[in-house]
């Protein structure tokens, strides 16, 4: 048998943190050693997150290097620009480390620096962090040290159009993706614009003049496509706490191309990618809290008279769970040789 | 002072009944002297819709032809495929119809059975009837005795388009309408896909292979363009109950153009469209209950360096007022000479 | 014709600011001379509530005594506390003040200091304070200078009490409160607990080991009953935006009452509280954004065999209308001698 | 090893149903063998339940006795009065039954067939049949062939009167019960009460006249009580989708007793019953998707000087998983001799 992973999780008071610790609390692989969060030191993970009674008896711990470096692997589920200060210790005590926020996720480290407006501590580490979506990377993934798991959008987005741009089947300097997101995928952050009397019966698009999810997903398309590509990126608030729906539109090269045989045939061998029938519609409600990326693929009519020039893609994720805890989980079974599926059966909670 | 239009509601069990009655009952310049219902016949209006309490006192009543055709105006707030069986008798008797349904709503016969699934009862009064846009079409609403009034999807989306479409600026061939609707829209019917059950904590696409807006949409946009379109449209279902917002994308012929300033120009005169400063990002709360639709206008960034060439349009009405009920009284205004704001200026309620 | 009243707000920038706007803008016996916010100083009332586009052209100002002594009537839709510093001068200068916040509800300085956990800054005035509703004070309220504007949830728990407790119909001792309110009752504050990822898709109880409505609803029964009563008052969260339903139990001193007959009666003549017919269960939606209170009447089996002996009162208002704003305005138009529902016969909102 | 159990579902189209299936897909010691629908024989269960499709490649087939009866256990997620029908022959053939539905719950049929409206088809079963509510009836459980599984109101009040009417400490003839239901526990209805857009942004209490739970959590407390209770029970609609909250008011005898130490000793043993520290307000979030009842318990102020005399019962459920499909695996295991929480250990899902 193997042995026990060892993990530690720096923050964990967030939404991604919940997850990862339903995730790990649940893992036969798995012990949880440490969660470290500076202003809830002492407090039981418990009185934060009763869902976890009876399941979790850790409580947050004050930041503390050592005990972080005897983990075999930890978690940054952290806000963006936490990770990069405390990666480099921990990677040279030889303990692996799974960052769920942005700091390794652009190799392009002035690009970074633009986007996140702050300097990046480490960007020497930029090069040999792995960008951590199995479909894309997961050869690379095997023998990572660091990874940057990706966004929540990106990774709806890219699963959804990785099949035609890695094919170059459609006009790459085009591309369109409509991204909606519950409101988990903007963290447990006390705003206004977050609240239920704001967000509640409520939809608007947002961040439609640069939302820094847009040089992620072009950066790996970019690699898939191994060339420079253009898209238009609108997220949007769904008055939901958990999903994310990508409507992508892409115009065709060759309107003959079978779409749906292209993206089953891509995904067959992929365990958490599942290519819908013809004609399906997925819902987000099908995936909620299961590590799945849901995609159906349709070439809609543009008139009256039969179908158009556009390929429509519609996926969808958790984002918490595949769009976030549930792929870092994934990344670090690849990582530790486990079995990829591991403490990630879960089924998706329906109705 | 004017006289008191006299109306006659068939239908008006469903929400656009509700909407109606709730903005009838307060217009100054209206009777309201019936309402027709074959299943509710005897029942009280507020049985069914207690927030009229203290403010209707009618009954349903079994339709009447009689009564009705002593009415100066009726409007259909009935399933497609009634008001064309039904507004023949009584524009003969010299009543004014406004179908809030989409019985005329497109002008070819042959097209409207295709994507309604039934023959037309009175093709011959699709060439009359005027397609109740006031912000395209107000001239003819002046002197129009039937009306078709618009979908919701294509208000919204049409209102978006217009002044792009108008100018020539955009390919029209490559038209995208990204649109997303609360559950009101989808009518007060007993659908298992409509339950909270379902329909709350979830988002998805429908209707994707094809929607009937879609030919009702391109005919408005046709007649603005004189040419014609391709439009690719897909609706979604929000898990909320009032609200559409539609996010509109066309590749600009050239970047130059100020948007804004073509937008504010346009919709100037215009007393219920309502172009937001540059940056903004209209929500649908903002319109709900109100008798508006909110404009917003961008042309985001498509990959790391500056601007792209796609417009992105954000549009926003409450499907049951501009999209239906606000807008048929918006159209009864105009065709019968009052102010056209005329028991319209109810502010949004939010939160 | 009656005067204009000129009216200036204190605060304005919360959810009972943003509905106080909401009805003022369309009352048309008003004028909106100021509303100041420290924070907004300069922001347009319309950036923060664009619902009010086209409606409200003001902006928020500075503190300004000298602006708000010229009105002939000020709204504090302010946190508790400053109310009571800032209302002894504009009293003094002649000016009426209607307090949206607890500053003045309590009688006993010495009860309200317990309870709000601060000094009170002028005991003195809470004698002439009067407790804003018109239901239980009418008379009162008339003539006062200084209005006290009920909590939402004593607003409907009162309400449904009232006639009960006035005939001493009722075990007053063992009252019975189950109170559900949507979250906007709880402000527009930055708080985790009220993000829509906490308090959507969520129910819970909360301070049921206290909560500072009870000795206001405490005083405004014993003030019916002529003396003491004992009341268990648990509020719970809803996850929706606008309403409370109170669910009231006593138990009668004998059951051969006509409890419908009692509340009909006893609200007959009031504009703003509606009694169902025998057999109803009020709806908070059938009140969202009205100013009133739907009350039904029930006597509840308690076992298999009939009748019990305890009455249960449903009581329905929108927390933002009837429950803070609406009934402000209503308070304001008894106390300038205009009809009671000046500018308060909005329907509501449904569905 | 244990042998594995063989499963059969009647109905199971559902929400019950639904849940059932994702408990058993994962419960390591069942293998589903069938699960029937007359209206949707032929329809892979993941057309239905698109959350499944990975784990579970049954379809829905036709009525089959011979099928059924080759089963250990058969699972009626079937709506009132099917199960009665069926039931006879399996036992007979030496098969278990769980009935989710309420055919077996009452003792005495006479008051069944009052408060369901039909005749029973087999009142001689209803001796035999156990309540399967653990916590109540663990040792009968045991050894049943034939379980009626609680509702979900049931559940929830019971578990949290249970100590206090075990011990005779208060009131039995005064207990109010005003209890808050997700939509899901109404079932996947095609009503138009239940549409998203009658029910969401809405709450009410319903069959206030009389609910068909009461005499059946009557019936637990008198088994408890060894004599008559009275309860008023309060049932209202959440807008929301799962979850259970039950408010439970009763008056203490003795106001010195120690409800906390109670609580926790009653359910010390309990796997499924997890007791709040004292102060807490359970989330009906905290269990979604988990089979445990999460209980506080208070005893409030019921004016401005100290504690009242009575006590005050939160106690929160999933209704689909310990209100019905959880509980029925739970005494499924305990009927088989396996350890009661297998498959059940899934942690809620929170946010």
């Amino acid at each position: 048998m193997k042995e026990i992973i060892k993990v530690g999780i720096v923050g964990g008071t967030g939404y991604t943190g919940a997850e990862l610790l339903r995730l790990l609390a649940a893992h036969p692989g798995v012990e949880l050693r440490i969660i470290t969060s500076r202003n809830e030191a002492g407090t039981a993970v418990t009185d934060m997150f009763p869902n976890l009674r009876g399941h979790v008896t850790l409580k947050f711990s004050a930041p503390d290097e050592k005990a972080l470096a005897a983990c075999d692997v930890v978690f940054f589920a952290t806000p963006n620009g936490t990770a990069m200060t405390q990666a480099p210790a921990l990677l040279n005590a030889g303990v692996r480390v799974i960052d769920l926020a942005a700091d390794f996720r652009l190799k392009d480290a002035r690009l970074w620096q633009q986007w996140y407006g702050m300097f990046h501590a480490c960007p020497e580490l930029l090069k040999q962090a792995v960008y951590g979506l199995p479909e894309l990377n997961r050869a690379a993934i095997k023998n990572a040290r660091l990874i940057a798991n990706p966004g929540c959008y990106p990774t709806s987005v890219t699963l959804g159009l990785l099949p035609l741009i890695e094919q170059g089947l459609v006009d790459e300097q085009h591309l369109i993706a409509d991204a909606k997101s519950g409101v988990s995928g903007a963290g447990r952050k006390a705003e206004t614009s977050l609240l239920l009397g704001e967000a509640g019966e409520n939809f608007k698009a947002y961040a439609v003049p640069g939302h820094r999810h847009l040089p992620e997903i072009c950066q790996s398309l970019e690699q898939a496509a191994g060339k420079k590509v253009a898209l238009t990126f609108v997220p949007h608030l769904l008055p939901m706490v958990r999903g994310i729906h990508a409507t992508l539109y892409a115009k065709l090269k060759d309107n003959s191309v079978d779409l749906q045989a292209l993206y089953e045939k891509r995904y067959a061998a992929e365990p958490f990618v599942d290519v819908l029938p013809p004609g399906a519609h997925p819902e987000t409600k099908s995936v909620r809290g299961a590590n799945v990326c849901r995609i159906a693929v349709h070439r809609p009519p543009n008139n009256s008279n039969g179908n158009g020039d556009t390929a429509v893609i519609l996926s969808v994720i958790d984002n918490l769970t595949k769009g976030a805890a549930g792929q870092a989980v994934q990344n670090m079974n690849i990582m530790f040789g486990l079995d990829e599926c591991t403490g990630l059966d879960v089924i998706a909670l329906m109705p």
